[in-house]
């Protein structure tokens, strides 16, 4: 260490390394707020110390490989403090890795990076961006996902130590660490991640609490002044209190503590003032906005520094990389010479393992993906969706996930598999518990640490989980959401139950795949395209009740699934086209024979995803949807939002126009037109234009 | 009393009515569940005791008047437990109103309503609907929505008695019970609703939690074993238990405890077998379907009930009504009494609360709306609506809300008020915290109670709280959700705080009506169709940077924002249009400008809400996109699903195809197209179709 030599006089009096270092990190974070004129400069001023404790005494990380699997996590919650993350990885000289994992030379983030803060094409966005800037462990900015996603990062560590790990052979034992702050407490989403991790006893998990009294509209009295830590110790947490963010010491005393415990989650409530040192601390005017020159002057001045801009003392780079990579880069070593070892005594679990982490599949992953009979009673879209998965999970462990305390009606659990437990960390079967909120951002969480996880419920509560879902989408992550009772089709429970708008709002959201498969061999297909895929999510749609197993001699293969929408069912110089997706195929194609043996040549189109009908070409879509037949009819027992597309201005739709209601499901689809009859009908209407 | 005449022998040995009651709730559920052959008979066996308890011995309520505005509230957050309260409704004799409140002259519900349970039509649908069902406080069903209607209701108590009620003149003192379950108390809503109510020293509020360790997979401790008391002592509420749902002595204590309790809100937690007294008690078998035939038939013999569907025992119903009535009709009266004398006394607050009451409006509500100039620079459509709100709200005192933790940015809070705090109940700005999910129910609960309520967020947290905005959508309630930050116009803080898909989600929704404005004067008229309509929700979209303020001597007067969509800008014999929403209608006019410039014929339609739009007559409709004139444009700096509608076949859009990215967001717009240079040409290569 030799960046003493540098410090500047002033409140630099004793000199010591880290509060040059500290203050490295509060001055870079005001001044790139202050370039880019925008952002949040106080809370990386408050917790500068908090991410250099952490950082260089705790993290077992190595800045040349940051995609270590063994790593420990550090998830920024509160994601506008994102400049305390840039100048973190800055600071640690993590290098830059390509979407492949290669290095690519660079570091993470630079000082020309930071300086870019901000910018159109920067690496360093308003908030972190998961896969734009390595080290971003996840994408933050939407309070209390973070929270979420580390509760599944945890989850994920409990999984591949409670299966890859053997006697002499600890590949997987690190720590995840999420970074909180008020607004976090607040929302309910980590309230509800919380109370599962106290479940599931997650001693591998610390979230360190910013309680800084002060939220966007002023002090946090104004509307939150419950006592967290009561809280968290109702939820079995271990909660430690520090009563300044600036006490080191205390700091180190409390990491000591989280990492002695091995009995529940941690929770460190570190007391802190926003904007620390400046004009503005303690002031809701240190949180989203610049400081000013002016302020950034008289900060710097109480803070002993020198007045330059982006300023980093000489060796305090050198310093923090250091202590952090003198840490993280031996036990990298140790743990690859671990997994050589490894390779040779568990080939199998090792060849696994590596399956995992590479985000490939085995060979014969598919293998087992049944053929379903033709059968007109058929079995329900969510029966066939729990057999597919079951086949598949059989040949690809590591496909886990769970229900929001649905698992008996969304048919997802995996048989004989063991539930995933505070004694049983090996388990499959994930008991998630009335909270869809939580279940998304925990399942985002277990695939960002590698795991192809997948979580379900019914769709209309989707509602419930709309922000990890389209986290899932912004981060490209192959999780998979599993969405039964997808219609009117649900029946007695009523409106409240019902999905109407919620297709739309699935296919309005970009970088989602959105799948309603038509019958048995649809969901087959449906699912060996999520699995041979995952570049990016999948909603896959289900019925509650029994759909016909269609009889594929007599139309065509469900391998068209795979490019979202296919002819079905034709004839020759067809006149009108039938499009239908999921429970309404059955449907149509009854309409269909009902036209046919009237002389009326229709065509029925099967589009199970609009997303994978999109990415065909042009010449595919127009062989399934000839632009010169424009007597089209589109069926679906959902909202006609967006169908306009598919059916153009002379086309027609059978869709909900409100809500639905309760009563048998029989009786809906009778009353609201979903009948062969009114089909044939509105296709015959359709035809004179 | 005379019920205990009929007792059957058996179980009855002690002959209590209460007893004879409450097993009338817990058969007549069973057997509407079972006749339906679907729902959910083990939560109203459970806490049928809870029930009469409350009804017969608390609950302020007159059946002849379901709607006197200052009657204790009732509501079923288990809202599957649907038969619980339409026992509770038909014993206690409540009449039916119709939709303008006049009696009907019929049961709110009949025992054939009851025998009709979960029928088309029938009074009794599967999760009890507002407005459908005279009694029913508010739509539930999706876990933990009633907790925080229950907590809007309390706070719209708490205003209504801090602004009307004067010295010997108590118009409001009603308490608001809510009925939780495990899934309420798993789900973050309810979280963040139970801080805010701790926060807001609710003490006329009182959660009962029905702690049955029983959830849909099997037991709690699957998923949920924290300390629920705990917890909510945390949030500094009142906690009490009962430790037998069957012990009504216990329960009318705790009543009584939360009745004498003036500074916080009360958690009542009840321990209760599921399915009490069945064959399947204690077991989740006893949740979510029918017993059957045969365990019924053991369920009735141990209760000692005869062997009878739909049996109420002579007398239990009369003598449920006389308890309920027998209290509430007196102070009902004595209430009106009161009202009477108050509109002496206080003419102009009593004038003021008969238009609350009455949902209506003063003369002269919008006569402070402004007319903005002119302006090139403009002002952002934020702060347009914190003007415009202003405005009505000086004449519409009970215009009221407030943001979660936005209002700086949000620019909603009401200049000169006061914050609604525990200290001052008659405050008009409501600061929710950073729980945007419990605002949408807290605002869906004032609303209830008859205020015009509005919350306010950033545009992207829509995802935060949609089960609220659909729950007003479907209840019809007159609220306004306030979403500024609408497009990538957000700029630096990137594409977690962009919404993209947030507009077609919206204008998915089936009754709500989702208003974009263009500028000033468009968010004036959008003000003036929200505040004067108040029967449906209204999402307002707005911008957070500068609009031009449009010159109207120049373009078509804003009052077409009532249409839906009109013609703003226009040219003799217009070859191609140009639509847009908000933000984008300046940006088009440049285009049309420029078009003009090279003698090209274009009409410019201001589009702020597809929702009135397509309620206007087909022949407007054609005047303002005439369908001969296929080469049009839609822009619009969000996800373009949807837009086929207006655009047709032979039409373009200038939208987003995928997610933004965190820069300036001039160099956004750039980097996407939205310039005017963008627009003229893509308005020719629609030309050239």
């Amino acid at each position: 260490m030799t960046d003493t030599a540098t410090a500047p006089a002033g409140v630099h009096e004793d000199g010591s390394p880290e509060r040059l270092a500290i203050d490295t990190i509060r001055t870079l974070s005001m001044d790139a707020v202050q370039r880019a004129n925008s952002g949040h400069p106080g809370t990386p001023m408050a917790l500068a110390p908090v991410g250099w404790t952490l950082w260089t005494k705790f993290l077992r990380y190595d800045p040349d490989t940051p995609d270590w699997p063994n790593r420990d996590r550090f998830v920024l919650s509160v994601g506008h403090a994102s400049m305390l993350l840039y100048s973190l990885l800055h600071l640690a000289g993590v290098k830059e890795l390509d979407r492949t994992g290669k290095p690519t030379g660079r570091p993470a983030v630079s000082l020309e990076d930071i300086e870019a803060f901000r910018q159109l094409g920067s690496k360093t966005p308003g908030h972190p961006e998961y896969r734009h800037t390595t080290g971003v462990e996840t994408t933050t900015g939407p309070l209390g996902q973070g929270c979420g996603n580390s509760v599944g990062m945890a989850i994920a560590e409990r999984w591949l130590a409670a299966r890859y790990n053997k006697p002499g052979f600890t590949l997987f034992d690190h720590d995840v660490y999420s970074l909180c702050g008020d607004g976090d407490m607040m929302e309910g989403v980590a309230s509800e991640a919380a109370s599962l991790a106290g479940h599931l006893k997650l001693s591998n998990l610390c979230w360190i609490y910013d309680s800084n009294h002060i939220s966007i509209e002023g002090g946090t009295d104004l509307a939150f002044d419950e006592d967290v830590g009561k809280r968290f110790l109702g939820y079995g947490w271990n909660v430690i209190h520090v009563d300044d963010a600036n006490d080191v010491a205390a700091l180190t005393a409390a990491f000591d503590a989280f990492r002695k415990t091995d009995d529940r989650p941690t929770l460190i409530i570190v007391h802190s003032v926003i904007g620390w040192g400046s004009p503005r601390a303690g002031s809701e005017k240190a949180h989203g906005e610049p400081l000013g020159v002016e302020n950034i002057a008289k900060t710097k001045e109480a803070y002993g520094w020198p007045a330059k801009d982006f300023y980093v003392p000489e060796g305090v780079q050198a310093a923090f990389e250091q202590a952090v990579a003198g840490r993280g880069r031996p036990l990298r070593e140790e743990w690859q010479a671990t997994l050589a070892k490894y390779e040779e005594v568990e080939p199998a679990l090792a060849a696994e393992l590596d399956l995992i982490l590479a985000g490939k599949l085995p060979e014969d992953w598919d293998a087992d993906i049944p053929v379903f009979e033709a059968d007109e009673k058929g079995l329900a879209s969510r029966d066939a969706g729990g057999k597919v998965l079951n086949a598949i999970a059989k040949r690809v462990p590591w496909l886990i996930g769970g229900s929001a305390d649905l698992a008996p009606s969304t048919k997802t659990d995996i048989k004989g598999a063991a539930s995933f437990e505070a004694n049983n960390y090996g388990g499959a079967n994930f008991h998630f518990g009335v909270r869809e909120h939580a279940m998304g951002a925990v399942v985002n969480g277990m695939t960002l640490s590698g795991l192809r996880a997948y979580g379900s419920t019914f769709f209309v509560f989707l509602d419930y989980m709309r922000p990890p879902v389209r986290l899932s989408a912004l981060m490209e992550l192959g999780c998979t959401w599993v969405y039964t009772h997808d219609s009117i089709g649900v029946g007695e429970d009523g409106p409240t139950h019902q999905p109407i708008e919620h297709l739309a709002m699935m296919r309005a959201t970009p970088g989602i795949d959105t799948i309603r498969p038509a019958d048995a061999n649809e969901v087959a297909e449906a699912w060996r395209a999520i699995v041979s895929d995952g570049q990016h999510p999948t909603a896959l749609i289900l019925s509650r009740q029994a759909l016909p197993t269609l009889d594929r001699s007599k139309y065509a293969s469900a391998a068209g699934v795979a490019k979202g929408a296919y002819v079905l069912a034709d004839s020759p110089d067809p006149q009108v086209i039938l499009i239908a997706t999921g429970s309404e195929v059955s449907l149509v194609l009854g309409a269909y024979e009902q036209l046919k043996s009237e002389g009326i040549a229709a065509r029925v189109v099967s589009m199970p995803s609009w997303f994978r009908f999109e990415r065909q070409d042009a010449a595919y879509r127009e062989s399934v949807l000839p632009a010169k037949i424009t007597a089209r009819v589109a069926v679906e027992m959902a909202g006609g939002f967006g169908w306009d597309r598919y059916v153009g201005a002379k086309g027609r739709t059978v869709t909900m126009s409100g809500y639905g209601a309760s009563a048998p499901a029989g009786k809906l689809m009778e009353a609201f037109g979903f009948t062969v009859g009114n089909v044939a009908q509105v296709a015959k209407e359709a035809l004179q234009g």
